[in-house]
């Protein structure tokens, strides 16, 4: 069940090594499931009860430890020799009195690494601060370093593979949107639009199906707009209602990303006009992007589009994207925002995000690109305008099916009254 | 958009409130996204940056403090007053150096709680380790102690409210178990399956809609079943394949999980031998639950059980449940388990686990259940046989549709040619 050839993940691990050897750690150890499905290909929803991979500075394979009933899933889908897959017993789940990280101390007392430099992901998402307190406890003579982000700044330039797979979720998340837009309508309910999206997202294409999205469909509605982290309610939409719709396509833990806003029969003026504001500013945005350009200058491109409409938005611009797991598809390195002087390069890969959020309502039409040698390409193809959906009670129009099954968005002009 | 009234938020606090004078902390910092819901209503995935609820022991309102954007959220999902609720700037998001934990330690100082005693959700999953050390470093006057699952337990024990979440919840269940069925069959790729399940969990029912779950469908195809964790591939299924789904039902956040087996065509005659063993193993515990046991005996009920048939199972028999967000529908309280001597109560809630995986095979046939007076009641309704789907080439049966929407499941013995 290896997605890449093993070639590729002792390529990652180098890059890994490297990075170690500029922080100054000979022994990492990750509990990112992002990070360590990157080294390894580890794949299952097992992140829920703690798991560490230990990496070496001087061992070719880093060391898989988890729960008993999980390494099984370590030897299907890594690389890993079944030798350095070790489980740790049921009786160390969810308990007050045993600790996974105690287990993890002692194996890698036993495996002569407890008086070494090593590394913690201290602010990974499921490195808990007993974690941290175990395994202190447990290896008095090591020195721990923080190193958080240190397998994420590898993944920051994708391989052609990744790409792929970013594009591919890019089809999926077409796909998705157009459920979306087809499906939500007067007298239709905001969790049967959610559903249409899912049902989109898994299906996936008749060649290749779609995985999970490591955040669930956000589809605020009217007001809650305002609120871009609402997921959704069973009420039934009105005519005039808008909303905000935040996807992703994901194939094989790879995401593209995308919002856009829609409104029901038509959008009140204060929304078209801020669309049009967002609009601009996401096609100045992009016309500007190309490799060695910094990504606080992303931002600064952006500020001064809308800054002439006379808004001013105080989030980030948007991040660095690709592999992940619930409960963020942003990698947690480079973000679009003052004081980031990252440079970009060729095979960077971002959620481009210009959403503005005023009191009461918001609009987010928002696009994932790759950077290329000259410029930057979006990694999916959906029309950038504000959607107005034509109720179904109100016309007979229909979408355009093209032969090869591929869909099109109607542009803008076709719906609007 | 509080979905249950305040008394019952306020009846939840003077729960919380009792457990801290018995843990000896004044104040409570929760990140645990399930216990912040459960004490204000906040619902939003919003849990990938870093927020906290401050709860003070001489306060009736606890202070929600997060990302700008999500305020709003906070002001229209909880219970709270708009000046409990405070944001932290844009900066603070995954910064490697403004930490959202440093504001926190600010606003603690700034409204004299920074000598109190202030209990920690130590093993929670979004209070990491670089949370810890922050806090700890922001209030050198505080003094900590570990309270990750205080809260927890004074969920385990659920209100009528609940409850009828958790039954509708069940009905949600239903309806994405019998999708699984339906669409599983010879060509059908596995992730089609997984569309079909997401589709019912979402839609939910005419009356009410679902919600998402707090972990995704796991459904592994035939050797795969020794590994309970897999999601799912686009490999299509094969005449004699078998599989295991592991689903929930969700409603406002409650989950009704449930595990069943199918097999395509026709079983191996190993998953059938081992099914059986499973299903006589549940039927027996489940005759055995009643209030005034201990969790440890309900796994020793199952352990006799299928001993007898030559079995042994090293993992729990199951786990508290109820509220919950990813990557766990779990309650991280009681275990069925030896050495968890936690009394059943009437309202208790449980995903009674019995799956069994061997070496390259596993069969997983679970029931969510409630305690009640006298015994226990199961929270969904789904036949507990062995699923024999015949593939739709080699049959016309279809399965039985009645008057009121509801739908039944084929009998084992309608299926077994």
């Amino acid at each position: 069940m290896l997605l890449f050839p093993k070639e590729e993940f002792l390529t990652r691990m180098n890059y890994t090594k490297q990075k170690m050897l500029e922080y100054g750690v000979e022994v990492l150890l990750i509990s990112n499931p992002s990070n360590m499905n990157y080294l390894t290909g580890y794949n299952a929803w097992s992140f829920y009860v703690h798991q560490i991979l230990v990496v070496m500075i001087d061992e070719e394979q880093p060391i898989w430890i988890g729960r008993e009933m999980d390494a099984h899933s370590a030897k299907v889908t890594t690389w890993l020799d079944t030798n350095h897959i070790i489980s740790y017993p049921d009786e160390f789940v969810q308990s007050s009195i045993k600790h996974p990280m105690d287990f993890v101390a002692n194996i890698l007392e036993e495996i002569g690494q407890g008086n070494r430099k090593i590394g913690l992901e201290m602010d990974a998402f499921y490195f808990t601060a007993m974690c941290y307190e175990r395994i202190v406890h447990g290896l008095p003579n090591a020195e721990f370093k923080n190193t958080s982000t240190l397998v994420n700044w590898v993944r920051v330039v994708k391989s052609d593979r990744e790409i792929e797979c970013m594009k591919k979720a890019g089809r999926i998340l077409e796909n998705a949107m157009k459920a979306a837009y087809d499906t939500a309508d007067v007298g239709v309910r905001e969790n049967d639009v959610a559903a249409a999206i899912y049902q989109a997202q898994i299906s996936g294409t008749p060649d290749y199906g779609g995985d999970y999205t490591s955040i669930v469909p956000m589809i605020p509605t009217s007001e809650n707009t305002a609120s871009p982290h609402l997921t959704w309610t069973d009420r039934r939409y009105k005519y005039g209602d808008y909303l905000t719709i935040e996807i992703a396509g994901c194939y094989n833990r790879y995401h593209t990303p995308m919002a856009r806003t829609m409104a029901i029969g038509e959008a009140p003026g204060k929304v078209e006009e801020l669309a049009e504001v967002v609009v601009e500013g996401i096609e100045t945005t992009i016309d500007a992007i190309k490799p060695g350009i910094t990504a606080e200058e992303v931002e600064a491109v952006w500020s001064r589009s809308i800054a002439k409409r006379g808004f001013f938005k105080e989030s980030r611009l948007g991040y660095s994207i690709g592999l992940s797991y619930p409960p963020d598809w942003g990698e947690h390195t480079i973000s679009f925002r003052k004081g980031d002087r990252t440079l970009l390069q060729p095979n960077m890969t971002f959620h481009l995000m210009p959403g503005i959020w005023l009191d009461d309502y918001g609009v987010e039409i928002t696009e994932s690109i790759r950077i290329t040698e000259s410029g930057c390409e979006l990694l999916a193809d959906v029309p950038k305008d504000l959607f107005i959906k034509k109720p179904a009670s109100y016309s007979g129009l229909s979408l355009v099916e093209t032969p090869d099954n591929q869909v099109e968005f109607p542009k803008k002009a076709d719906f609007s009254s």
